[in-house]
């Protein structure tokens, strides 16, 4: 079999550089990305275990965060219809509705607000890339 | 001995949440809170040793995470006096100025928008926490 092509070289001159919120709440995470995609996909699949699949992440995972965040929000996020919990369908809430909201907007904003500092970063790592002293490769 | 009383119950009803930022180039980590704070600590000491002892880390994992960095920028983020890595002093380059620079500014700015949202999220659990249909505990 023919070699593998080496992987491209990812630094900060040739990704753009993305920028995540996660929220902390005491030394906990309440949420973060992949929580917000997981609720995103259950949001959409109207299924934990649809979501979980499209977060290839086991069932007993996805309902792990789903339940701690019903915990840290002092309500369920997710309300699931009869037939069991793999059975029935499965729906946001207002609190899961509210936290997912409240995220995409704090993600949304975090980034607009970031944008000049991540193109001088990336500004930087061209500069240095060019520069006279790279340091190695 | 005595029993140690329960810890305190952590939602987000009892403890304010906290958000921070985290950027990613590809699939890797370029800074989030603990190497901005890794940072700071060396800016503070002066010194690897010491920044990584202040963060509870290595050496070994303190270099590591400066290394990592300094590969993803294009430049070293950190410059040694001579006297070899432990003995002699360090100091952030411009490179690694102006990373911290544009993490803490990011910070910031998102923190500062985002400071509507916590404090919804805040009184949607307190207004959970009260209510007749509450889940459990």
């Amino acid at each position: 079999m023919p070699r593998a092509p080496a992987p491209p070289i990812r630094t900060v001159a040739t990704l753009r550089p993305r920028l995540f919120v996660r929220v902390i709440v005491g030394n906990r995470r309440l949420i973060g990305p992949g929580r917000a995609d997981l609720l995103d996909q259950l949001d959409r699949t109207g299924s934990i275990s649809a979501a979980a699949r499209a977060m290839r992440m086991s069932y007993r995972r996805a309902w792990l965060h789903i339940d701690d965040l019903s915990h840290q929000l002092g309500r369920p996020i997710v309300e699931t219809a009869q037939g069991g919990r793999r059975g029935g369908g499965a729906v946001l809430t207002e609190t899961g509705r509210t936290l997912l909201n409240a995220y995409r907007r704090m993600q949304k904003r975090a980034c607009d607000a970031a944008e000049r500092d991540l193109e001088a970063l990336v500004r930087l790592a061209k500069r240095n890339a060019k520069g006279p002293t790279a340091p190695r490769d």
